[in-house]
């Protein structure tokens, strides 16, 4: 079931901040920063060839990954995404083996404009994964 | 300067278990545990296609990986490694930008034989990198 790594999601307390570092210091091929109001979150690329690092800022006072930054004012690693070919077919699969699928168990359109989901870092020892149909 | 994800390297409490459960939860593709003594780690890798995720666990009372474990007693997100040409060159590099390179910032031979650095999460917004010349 479990595919390629989509991308790693780093958050960042000061996104234009985070850019030119990692371009200035890392080298790193940086994409121009893009606010998407429905998933509460700023969100710059890096391409490193073989995957994504996207570097995410809360966007609005309701973005979920507030509490987040509030635990870790530095910011952190979030979250991984890995590809799968039919999400619902994975969904069923995880809730079999017992995972638990944050929400309402329903893909929702994600920042990439396909359907995702969430599963509940308990069950992956400490690391939230997303499943991203590609 | 920077390459490829080499891997994202995740924390577990028990990397028996946390293999089992990938491989039979998310049907990963998950290599036989190793363990490193002179890095202080059991290892296990997933193959994801077009990167490696890194199981790790401690091994021995020294295992720098014990504090991480000890504030995340679930596990977790530990570090992303990337790519570089030369290490020593990066290192410069970085340093010129104001950058940490942990430890007395010679390259040791890490996990994979070959030549790693680590930069202080301080300096890139609370992730820990590690630097793999390959």
């Amino acid at each position: 079931m479990l595919g390629r790594l989509n991308h790693v999601a780093l958050v960042v307390p000061d996104l234009q901040a985070a850019c030119a570092h990692y371009r200035d210091v890392l080298g790193a091929n940086v994409s121009a920063p893009q606010s998407l109001a429905e998933h509460g979150v700023t969100v710059a690329f890096i391409d490193v060839g073989n995957t994504k690092i996207e570097l995410l800022e809360p966007f609005g006072e309701g973005s979920t990954i507030l509490p987040f930054l509030a635990k870790n004012p530095s910011g952190g690693m979030h979250h991984v995404c890995y590809e799968v070919d039919d999400i619902r077919a994975a969904r069923d699969q995880l809730i079999a083996g017992g995972a638990r699928v944050l929400g309402d168990g329903e893909p929702r359109i994600g920042a990439h404009g396909k359907p995702v989901l969430f599963l509940h870092p308990k069950d992956f020892f400490g690391t939230l994964i997303e499943l991203e149909q590609v």
